[in-house]
């Protein structure tokens, strides 16, 4: 506690909803348990409206509140600004700040579009070559489970991918009364389940099989064309006769799409907010010439591997309970059995982040992986709109 | 025991392998169990090699043996005609028996190709007006927990249809080792898992669902080209070098699809036989505005279903065990909790059928749904073929 | 089918109720799937009432019908009494069979008490010196999963074993209008839960454990005093005021007891019919210093394997679909997968006491087996009524 | 956030172990997601060895540290004492602190004895007369699932409790060269598995149901004697010769109890560390008349509920996700399906504890609590040591 005291890191968010209150936990728990290589101090919050900002802040852990995002980036105690915004304010929050030589950990999505993940991964780029980090927030890698499904795949547990199968089941908009909120609105979200939980399994099945997807063909869905407005979007364009007023929903309620991997994989992806009784069901199967693995998010702390290159008689799927110390991350916390919940991913997510500004190297996932995804997004949207037909993508970083 | 003794129907079985097999247990057990309106007389069983046919006459209780199925159209003890062969020759037995006034049981896929599976629902169509009656064998609709599930869509109880995802997943030929047996050959089997199993999943979910595909976009593959050739294969094309003699596998390993329904759900299937550690696993999700469903035959004796109009608290997926006299063709057998097994399938197959002969009704599926399975099929393989284009599907008895 | 024509064996049924309908089926499917040395001919069915044995004959396949089961022993074309009824009634029936040289399958539990088990003993030793078999039908040995748990453990898988965990649960009374049948009756049916289902699970436990009692500590409570008089009960003691009559319950609702093995486990172990939707819910776990096991009949072909020998980041419990040409029984019915139901386990009895008979070797379980199981139920009754002490269990035939 | 601002409490934390670590992070989160009444500082933390200490408090974020408890009683700063050491030490500490007028929470089991209980019951009862609170820490009533099962249990959604099934199933010390740490030791632990997880189950049961344990008979078991001596432990007796000393295990590793409730149910517990492949394996299963609970740790964010007074068809155990904002505890953290993991229990413990203080109510579990749970494993021990003989239980605190 004193000549080799840790340096520290000061951190700037930008938001303070759910992300926001995600983000700050993961910051408060960081040092307790991982011993991260910079202290991090939590600086400053940033949010439109000074009252609810300040508010935010007293009980999330922050030491000072402005009220515009700029701000932060002219602060000396601020080293890495945190992006906790809507999808639309993603690209002018990052470039900003990482020109401003502030470290970037930026939300997934990484852009509502193809050319505004471009402009970011110039940016992040240029910063590199400064020493200047950006990383983008696809938690779901830092699940324990999810982690070990990519160690087992890289150490060839489960040979030659045969096949994905990904998908991300929501309920919480099946009710046709559910409001006009934010997310259901082209203009701030890009787009609807697509972009918002599509984003997270085509990331997590990547990453987890190392391959990836070389062209889509789609099919999209908005089941319920009009919504209340939400009481907050209401001023926006509501007629004034209050309960009644109703918008249109401007993006997608599901998408599914099938398509091919580089290495040749087939691979089935579904997103939606309309499976009844599935509350975060992002669920993954691979099936590979050796073996197998399944997860569901709803489950969270458990693995299902299967060995196909062992005895017959007791084969099965195993249940892998992930939080022993040989787990990833699993160690940092509590005994054998102990589970750990969402918010965890967070903080494992900021400790790598951590680690990797200390080494000097790129923390993942990159802008680059950002823009990947954003590019199979924009593939399977255009799919969708031009009748199903097959599209290709195109890897701005193909894998050798 | 004497004046009200029950009528009796003789059956003769033409194939007895695997298929043939299943359907002897179902006539050997229909009676002890469903007291159907005729009693089965196993009267004869057709093959080609009269020395096995004898032995499997023996074993499974037939009481004569032919080695031409025709002359099961000349026996005045056949009233009905069970066909256990590959497709390829299911058109010709099936309208011939139908012409020879024979009611007809036939396996699926109903033909390898939408021409046949017309001309078998033209020779139907004729023998229904006679009083001859044509059922085509999707045994999985009899599995208790699949006739439940359509009796709560039939009830409203999910609500509007929003998903289906249906699953057939396999893993015997993983392999690349296992040899060109006849379903790897396209001139027996007509396709590969598309349909011999992706055949069962439309089958089940269509009826479970009430609704009907109206359009796909399709991807097929075959990770392994060349396979060992079978022993008995051999003799087709093998070079004479033995074991290393091999051939062209020319039918699909995995299919994949999406598409839409006639009521306006959006709908994804996979058939497969390269899922690692999954046997059996013909798995169906459902997802409604009111409800959901979950079936995987892996564990037949289960439902779940997810009621969404109750009180939230306590909302979930319940494991219904398919065991109570209240679910259908439960009561026949066993006390609650005492599991079915898959033949069990066979003997509510010809329980029904049978009672459809004897109340002059058309038993289900008829040839006409056989031959509406067999368009999807058509246009599945056409969408692969054709780059995955969109490809509409052509329904001969829309729903109303 | 004609030199080497199988030797036939006679069967005769006594019962014909749900035990004697499970016999049926397997007498009626045994040869179509295991080539067992003898074809069993299902010669005769005795039965009180001949209207109703008769109607019971002709719908289960028996030849032919007797009013006594006395008539049974004098019948030529009957080698073998399968006892299916109440226990009240086995010891007489077998004994009789076994001295006119008779084998006997009868069901369990063996007897409604020690002695008359120590009776039943005395005759199968007798009868085995004539080459006369017993065997007692504790079928659930024949559940593949159980058969390869026992298989397991006999090859070390487990090591040492520290715990048995088993329950044996049912809810069908429950509701305290459920009539007053004979099972609750403890002049037909000895005890309750105990008897019926309590002792399943002593064998099961100790077939799969290879390992028996030495002393339990027990609990016994019949929550439910008084019931309505069952219909066919009502002329027993039944006052004349109809719906309104009730009579006492005399057998438990529901054991619970604790024990030790002799190779030095702890047991625990719950029968009970008041598990409110546990409907045939047989769940035994064994926990060893190699490794563990779990099943439960309600998914009965499912077994959970926990091996603890291996790495640790890939340990879980697996789950095994016993299913495979591997497995005990499995291969002798259908692909992987596809899953097998309750009355296969009969099947697969009388598969195993053909072969037993033919080889002129005892099957198992033996009537020693029945009477140590029927040791370990005096003990916990005997506990149960003196206040729940530590009550020692001699076995009659100690394992070395 | 300045003329409302909330008053603080200072919390002084005694032990830095896995317990300190748990209520770290609680009391570092609580603000965050409760709004509790008090803002809770993180005051001193009190631990033997300065330096370890103090790295622990850099890590966890206290703001001091003290080498001697009795130095937090002194301190104007702490108004809470936090006890995370052994058993040992509870009653000494907990009765000093409250004495100071410190509001105490107390790590499980109570204590070691029912004799020092009933010391620290005393000076609760004596402390609440002066406003001053005492909890003991019995963190799985709040698990969010076990709160709920409370909550239907109290709302009659069972009926009448008929059985209670509950275990606590660990595996930490199979193997036998597992060393012998203080846990292992009768001194320190007051006993093994029954004390440390036993209590647990005995309280969480006790806390669903509402009912309490009036009577048990009881078995334990060392399955292994003898142990490496610990590293640190090395220094108690340990003869010279390095790695082969050894020393005698002085506590259970399994107990197994049956027993009964005032409420006339049937309870089965078992509390062991030798259940191979599970790892926080808390169990608890309750059969009502009109319905049913299961829950599993290892699962902690599932409660399986059976309904039993709903149609027959449709009834089946439902796997309620407890993450929804009408569940307990789960509104305060994240959206529906993102689940929590073991340490937001501790931070439902404080919260709930922070709002008695405020309110002047008397915070549940109380100490009166602990040591009717001190009483049950006091009567289990005795009914092991002698025979297995039925053991009553007083209760200190009867329900009504």
């Amino acid at each position: 506690m004193t000549g080799d005291r840790k340096p520290t890191l000061g951190v700037g968010l930008v938001g303070h909803a759910f992300m926001g209150r995600a983000h700050s936990q993961a910051w408060r728990s960081v040092a307790a348990f991982f011993d991260p290589p910079y202290t991090p101090v939590m600086a400053a919050l940033a949010g439109r409206s000074r009252e609810r900002a300040a508010a935010a802040a007293a009980a999330l852990g922050w030491a000072a509140v402005e009220t515009d995002w700029k701000e932060l980036l002219r602060r000396d105690d601020v080293q890495l600004v945190d992006i906790c915004t809507p999808g639309d304010s993603h690209a002018e929050i990052a470039v900003a700040a990482l020109e401003a030589g502030k470290h970037v950990l930026c939300e997934k999505p990484l852009a509502n579009s193809v050319a505004e993940a471009e402009t970011m991964v110039a940016a992040a780029r240029a910063a590199r070559a400064r020493g200047v980090r950006a990383m983008v927030g696809f938690n779901y890698r830092r699940v324990p489970a999810v982690a070990l499904a990519r160690r087992l795949v890289a150490e060839g547990r489960l040979g030659r991918i045969h096949h994905i199968r990904a998908q991300y089941l929501q309920d919480w908009i099946v009710d046709p009364e559910f409001p006009l909120v934010w997310r259901l609105d082209a203009q701030k979200a890009g787009s609807g389940a697509l972009g918002d939980i599509g984003a997270h399994i085509i990331d997590t099945a990547q990453f987890i099989t190392g391959d990836r997807l070389v062209g889509v063909t789609a099919i999209t869905e908005t089941f319920v064309k009009e919504r209340p407005l939400a009481a907050d979007a209401a001023g926006l364009d509501a007629t004034a006769e209050g309960g009644a007023a109703r918008g249109p929903v401007t993006v997608d309620d599901a998408a599914l799409f099938i398509g091919r991997t580089a290495g040749g994989a087939l691979a089935s992806f579904e997103a939606t907010r309309f499976a009844n009784g599935r509350k975060n069901a992002l669920r993954i199967e691979i099936n590979g010439s050796a073996g197998s693995l399944a997860f569901d998010f709803e489950a969270m702390n458990e693995l299902w591997f299967y060995d196909g290159t062992g005895e017959t008689a007791t084969a099965g799927f195993r249940r892998i309970l992930v939080t022993e110390p040989e787990h990833p991350y699993a160690g940092a916390w509590w005994p054998p059995g102990h589970g750990l919940g969402y918010e965890h991913t967070f903080t494992h997510q900021v400790a790598d982040l951590l680690t990797a500004i200390a080494d000097g190297t790129d923390p993942e996932p990159s802008f680059e992986d950002g823009l990947q995804v954003q590019r199979v997004l924009d593939a399977v949207a255009r799919s969708a709109a031009s009748g199903s037909g097959w599209t290709p993508i195109e890897d701005p970083q193909p894998t050798a």
